[in-house]
């Protein structure tokens, strides 16, 4: 048995180890700098509105890719099969959690539609390498998040508010954050708000909905990003009769090197 | 004599205009879309001081093209002329105005340099198109600007403190605003400092140092760019003999499309 804890380097010797049932713990830092991912599966008509709701509200919904019904495969990420490679899953029936196996190769059916979508690590990433303080790492907490009276574009059955996550720093931090992640439209893109929390309707900024209360020295301003969470708040409240997600912080590691993410799957050059 | 009023579209008639005397006025507004620029003239190791000055500070001063020494050509931005091709200059001797004619060609000298600086026209023609509301043009007023506790990078007598000019907008339009000047660096690149003024030693935001008092709405965030007025204060203060720049509003009229400024002058894409 491997713990958990020794890290993997490689994103394929990684996934190897998940396949076998050897590795079931977060992944944040193994599989050396690969691009992870969010993960939802979802079924038949289910499937095709949370694909146009993903296409309506890029900002929280990147989508790095999208399997052919029936097909566990995500080829342009990798060698994966969704039944086995992500180390925990959640299965959801009616908008309630009834499961977390490690496996669900027994829940797969052959309409069901993958989805690949980008998440916060690549632009953080980003953030601390240009030496912009990311404070929720610094102090060991989970990014603070908040539901916000910004409302999705639904689709289908999936709607809800905007759900935001917040960095505070300095205001020249927060400029050149802004144009990093402006290169990162798969990792949420450039912020939705600076500022003010009231104007998108946050009442209390040390009391997040989702995650830690955050950490905000003199000086800071708040910056807000879209957030991952928005499609999972909007897929708990329109109760599919099945849907299956990674479970937090386990996510789907694949071969992409995070910095070349937006090129290979979009043409977009990072710069 | 033409009307400087009549709107003249090609940059390459409208020079040819103020060549002949024909054309005095300000050119905002002629000369079609091609890029304007800020213009200075200094003489020997004035001019070597002046341009390492401009390589320290690449926001203030940001540099389209350096003449040769003793050449007023500028070719690399039309078939320009500076002796004659400005419709009015401004001649300062040890730091004062001393005249404002519209031809230097008495004063060329064979140690001069030419300096054409990018303005800010670029980028608030590209936040009006991307519908970013820009108050001081709706308003008819010049831009405020503040002479900040920022301090340039000295280079020989020139130094001095950082000049900025300020828009406000809605935190949405300024992230928006963030990211498309940072894709034009010639025209000052991105925002220095957004929000609060005395963190870069404003005291009073309605009291510019130049321009006019800023239009602030409810719900606008005060943005902060570094401004051309930098060098020009930075000329004044270190009174070198002789200086020749353009006049207010009297600008170099370039051949090159505004659009194409950053990918023909640096090889940038500016998407």
């Amino acid at each position: 048995m491997t713990d958990a804890r020794s890290i993997v380097s490689s994103p394929a010797a990684l996934r190897a180890q998940i396949r076998d049932g050897q590795f079931t713990g977060p992944t944040a830092g193994h599989g050396g700098d690969a691009l992870q991912a969010n993960l939802v599966i979802l079924a038949g008509d289910d499937a095709s509105a949370f694909l146009r709701f993903c296409q309506a509200n890029p900002r929280p919904c990147p989508l790095l890719a999208v399997g052919e019904p029936g097909d566990p495969t995500l080829p342009t990420l990798g060698d994966i099969d969704l039944r086995h490679d992500v180390p925990r899953y959640r299965v959801w029936r009616d908008g309630a959690l009834a499961d977390e196996p490690t496996d669900i190769a027994a829940l797969w059916q052959d309409d069901m539609v993958s989805f690949a979508l980008g998440c916060s690590f690549s632009f953080e990433d980003a953030l601390t390498r240009a030496g912009i303080p990311v404070r929720h790492q610094t102090a060991g907490r989970n990014v603070p998040m908040y539901r916000t009276d910004l409302a999705t574009r639904p689709a289908g059955r999936f709607s809800g508010p905007l759900v935001v996550s917040m960095r505070a720093m300095p205001a020249a931090d927060a400029i050149e954050a802004i144009t990093i992640c402006d290169r990162f439209p798969l990792a949420h893109g450039a912020p939705v708000h600076l500022g003010d929390p009231s104007e998108i309707g946050i009442a209390d900024l040390h009391a997040p909905d989702y995650g830690d209360a955050p950490d905000i020295r003199p000086g800071d301003i708040p910056v807000f990003w879209a957030c991952g969470v928005t499609p999972q708040a909007a897929i708990t409240a329109a109760k599919p009769a099945l849907a299956i997600t990674h479970a937090p912080g386990h996510m789907l590691v694949t071969d992409i090197p995070s910095g070349q993410a937006e090129r290979r799957l979009t043409g977009v050059h990072t710069g």
